[in-house]
């Protein structure tokens, strides 16, 4: 009999060949998928150059010409180009040119490319998303991500897993991004270090898989390695309706031993946004409200998806970003896009004056489509509020749900939904 | 009794207060409009700033940012804003932010902002796409444009007038944009340097509003100082929805006096394409099918208006880009992407897998939003193929209009919508 594990011991000892693993193990593991985008791309194929003519399989690398696309310049042209043609000569399967395309993390479930139970390893910080999908999904360099490209494995040590639980209802208004959020605050950025996250509890089970997925995103700025929801009957329908290959589900055994179990009563968590420069550095948005801000931004890899899309359209909806105000919606995929003009949220986006880009990461990491000057503010339903990653090092990023940052593009300034209705309630 | 005068002699002659004026005549007159986008208008700000604290009128300044908006980059939020703080200081009321924006030469005609009759200056080629209203428009450096706004005047040195007759009737699927091309090819770059275009006979009077503009819109190509269509009930039915202010149309005279009367039979003008590197290299499409491309970019001041949308979706309704092809697709006005979702064409488009954009002018001058690398081509419905135009100095753009440039997307080649049913009766 093997001793009990985690869900994240059991997925990397499946991909090992081995009955058991232990954290701190240095393991060997065959990987179902290996991602990149256009950023990382090009170094991780001068990788697979140096090691083989011919990646380890076509149809297990996806390449996602996200970030600098459709091109903000000729660099990223040239980055967009060495993507492109590497595709066509080994003939990836994976692949999303501009007008096919979306933010990664949100295409990729989208399209049931990654499911429950894959070991996916991606040159992308956020590729820890996929463990909302029941995945032990995690980024690495760019140089690793290529010789997973070449040869289809990769080096893991085993981590040892912190348990969340949070049991009780969430409040109307708390999602998952507070959830996160609210985590983050409370362990700091290197809570997690080298950890697989699990969330877990009664608030995590009754949340829809947009906004599990916004949590599991998020993992990563907590230092996680990974980030895993065990699979319920959210998770399998998600999949079912997607899923390309078969998946596996697994969970931790009731003996399992955690690092550490951390128990969150969801009565507890509030609408939260995360002061600059740390994603850690959270307070409740009731305590926010003297924040004017000067650009609000959702979309991302975090808050992109249609869930993310209604809650935002539910409070712009009959009423206009406040004038001193940008407003950038980013709809995360083609997909979520289409959604959004089907549900009419795209005509609430334009007659309340946002800007709608077709999907990018832009803003997000500071490279086009809505840059902060000297000095200004944005809040953002991204993930990272470091100094200068949306623009100018003086500028400033708060990070937030897409109700908040909805409802601070109306205000001028950080606030709830509520506070809307109390400002026209002031003004009858 | 005062000679007898062009249309543009008229304009400028009421503007000078002067009962008649002659060519070459120098004139000091009286600004209806002066504009200015993010990139000419702060060094407008600053010549403003040179002369006087205050602007002459802030009703008759135009201030869009269009070209890196939403911000491409810090430099570029920092350009927005001292636009931004400049519009708030001097209460400037032509302000359009981010939201609420889209390409200056779309959106102030759409907006009612220009109207026949009305002499502009604008800090951007292009300004001379009002003359299809009736109005005297002209593009100046930045520093003319300052100096406009501060004192509301500006000199002229008043042009010749180059007449064109274009009778008979356009064949169905020649566009504005192949008549301006094909006067373009005729006469060269060069052909109207300094001078007033007239534009008039049947196949403009039967000719709408939107694909005027586009011809108007590249008279500064042709080297023209202004390219005016006279006002007609094509143009009244235009204004009478949208105008802010009076207008007046003004003819020219019977026995005006013309530097040259150019005669086209409509009948001779086919679907047309300019080659690089020059809007005058043109050629008919059906001559251009070795042409593949990488890049079609359907949108700009010239052709982003609703009516180019139409044209561009009915050609790739129920078809899908070609998978070597990237197809950006950018409405030019907030009303005219709001309009394409009303009408199902965002749809078609995004079924087609294009990327659609938020309003801005981008690739158009090589900004962002689908830069070329190196050797890269793009068939594009802008105006302008200069060297390293869209991207690296070794990529190429042709010009054309939208239905054909939707069309070469889908065939990965240059080539003209009924290529599409040859290709589609020889798969049958």
């Amino acid at each position: 009999m093997t001793r009990p594990m985690t869900m994240a011991e059991k997925i990397l000892a499946a991909h090992a060949g081995l009955d058991e693993v232990e954290p701190g193990q240095l393991i060997e593991c065959d990987l179902d998928l290996v991602l990149a985008n256009d950023i990382t791309a090009p170094i991780a194929i001068k990788t697979v150059r140096e090691i083989t003519d011919k990646v380890f399989d076509p149809t297990k690398i996806a390449l996602v010409p996200d970030h600098y696309t459709p091109n903000k310049d000729i660099k990223s042209a040239e980055q967009a180009k060495i993507v492109r043609d590497f595709v066509r000569e080994q003939g990836i399967t994976h692949y999303y040119e501009v007008g096919c395309m979306g933010v990664e993390h949100a295409l990729l479930p989208e399209q049931g490319v990654v499911g429950a139970g894959d070991l996916i390893i991606g040159a992308d910080s956020h590729t820890c998303t996929y463990g909302a999908l029941g995945a032990f999904s995690t980024g690495v360099g760019s140089t690793d991500a290529g010789v997973g490209m070449a040869t289809g494995k990769a080096w893991f040590k085993v981590p040892e897993t912190i348990k969340f639980v949070i049991d009780g209802e969430l409040a109307p208004g708390v999602t998952g991004k507070d959830v996160i959020l609210h985590i983050i605050g409370m362990i700091g950025v290197d809570g997690a270090l080298y950890k697989a996250m699990e969330f877990t509890g009664s608030a995590i089970e009754s949340m829809p898989m947009d906004e599990r997925l916004s949590i599991s995103n998020m993992a990563i700025e907590a230092g996680g390695k990974a980030g895993l929801i065990p699979v319920d009957d959210v998770t399998r329908a998600y999949l079912d309706e997607r899923a390309e290959r078969p998946y596996t589900a697994y969970y931790s055994d009731d003996d399992a031993q955690f690092a550490q179990v951390v128990e969150i009563d969801a009565a507890d968590i509030v609408p939260t946004v995360a002061f600059p420069h740390l994603p850690s550095n959270t307070r409740p948005v009731a305590e926010a409200r003297d924040v004017k801000i000067d650009q609000a931004v959702i979309g991302s890899c975090t808050n992109g998806r249609l869930a993310d899309m209604r809650q935002a359209a539910a409070v712009l909806a009959g009423r206009t970003v406040h004038p001193d105000v940008r407003c950038i919606v980013i709809p995360a995929t083609q997909k979520v896009y289409q959604q959004c003009i089907a549900e009419g949220l795209m005509d609430i986006f334009i007659d309340a004056h946002c800007a709608v880009s077709t999907p990018t990461c832009g803003p997000c990491l500071g490279g086009y489509m809505g840059i902060l000057a000297a000095g200004e503010r944005a809040i953002a339903t991204t993930n990272r509020n470091f100094v200068g990653r949306m623009g100018d090092p003086t500028s400033e990023v708060y990070l937030s749900s897409p109700a908040v940052a909805a409802a601070s593009a109306v205000l001028g300034h950080i606030g709830l939904p509520e506070d809307l209705e109390a400002v026209a309630d002031a003004a009858e």
